[in-house]
């Protein structure tokens, strides 16, 4: 019945958080910075969805992620003792977000459901992020389609049904992969199938949300991996 | 320099032609189907730049690959003797195009440059289509942009400079490879690379075009495994 697994990639399929302060951390040493990227990345992470929410109500003209990401770098950088970059560095930092490793059963669950069904991210990412992620990450996704091509971030219905109309499937034969459960209640309402990932140090060790399926999810799973193995890949 | 190669499909990628007779005519003979089959689809390529120039123009609204090469299924089967077919054998025929053969060179070609660039199709083909075809042939694209993620048809810039856009590269660092001079020719005047891959059998054994480089491209070769020779991937 399903034909394609779209996954968010931020949390659920990468460790955004590990990866980029343990790159800066090791970076900025190596130049001798004091800076506290524990905290900048923290913040960087949560400028993420009011930067989104602006561009989602008409406040702001579309904007890829990739200079969302930028704007609010440059916002918060002198806050948490990150000054005096030049350009190249600044976009080296920013591009971080292109580095991301993914979570160790990540690439193995993806190889084995590859097998079995069409796969690719459903993220916030811009094409090229998420390009340059999957080539870094060894994510070997089928496709990226990335939120500009649709000019929409989640959880606007025009991500989830767009997705779907682009892989030419009915939404009901595609399911999303998320460890958020906002996430999931949005691709429901627009008729997809949800399977719950359980990440539960995406955002550091006193997590405080996203630590159980909160529905009645189709699936609910603790890696990739389990979910390859819950849907016979 | 190069940081992205994108191919044409149909015919550089694909053998189009061999690959829609053999499949038919098995299917129509497993039928008892009288069919003049090399006829039908060569006359229903012939109607493929037809179709999208009358979009390309403006006479007919966006409409993607899949319905146009219904259409023009549509019209040509009765003259070659294609008749009485229900809904779903017609769409099964119109299917064929997503599971085009590649030609013997391609897989591992593409393999190879794939370790070195950034791969995938800058095709007219939409992205149902180009994935599916990607799953049955094995073809390892990083990503699968078609057409209408621009709502334009090659030559128009939009299908050559969006794809650059979206793969967050300027033109200069992206190369198209097609066995279709015109192709290359417009890829060119947008600022984009350009590699010549010969395929001197894609109309038949009588192919009167594309049978050599028409210009200074800034690799001609003979299949895709030459164009990695050529690149050191």
């Amino acid at each position: 019945m399903v034909k394609a697994l779209v996954f968010d990639v931020f949390g659920t399929v990468v460790d955004w958080r590990s990866s980029l302060i343990n790159e800066l951390s090791a970076w900025g040493a190596g130049l001798g910075l004091t800076v506290d990227w524990p905290g900048l990345v923290d913040a960087w992470r949560g400028a993420y969805a009011p930067s989104m929410d602006r561009v989602r109500r008409g406040e702001q003209p579309w904007t890829k992620l990739d200079d969302l990401h930028r704007a609010s770098l440059l916002t918060l950088a002198p806050r948490f003792g990150l000054t005096g970059l030049d350009e190249a560095a600044l976009d080296w930092v920013n591009r971080a977000w292109h580095r991301l490793r993914p979570w160790p059963d990540s690439v193995a669950g993806l190889i084995r459901l590859k097998a079995k069904f069409i796969i690719g991210p459903l993220s916030n990412g811009n094409v090229a992020l998420l390009v340059n992620m999957a080539k870094h990450a060894g994510l070997p996704w089928d496709t990226v389609l990335g939120a500009e091509v649709f000019r929409h971030y989640k959880p606007d219905p025009e991500a989830y049904l767009g997705t779907a109309a682009l892989l030419g499937l009915p939404p009901e034969q595609v399911m999303l992969c998320a460890a958020h459960n906002a996430d999931l209640a949005a691709a429901r309402s627009c008729g997809l199938r949800t399977a719950f990932v359980l990440r539960s140090t995406e955002y550091g060790p006193a997590q405080a949300k996203d630590l159980r399926a909160e529905s009645d999810w189709d699936h609910s799973v603790g890696s990739i991996m389990a979910l390859a193995d819950a849907l016979g890949a």
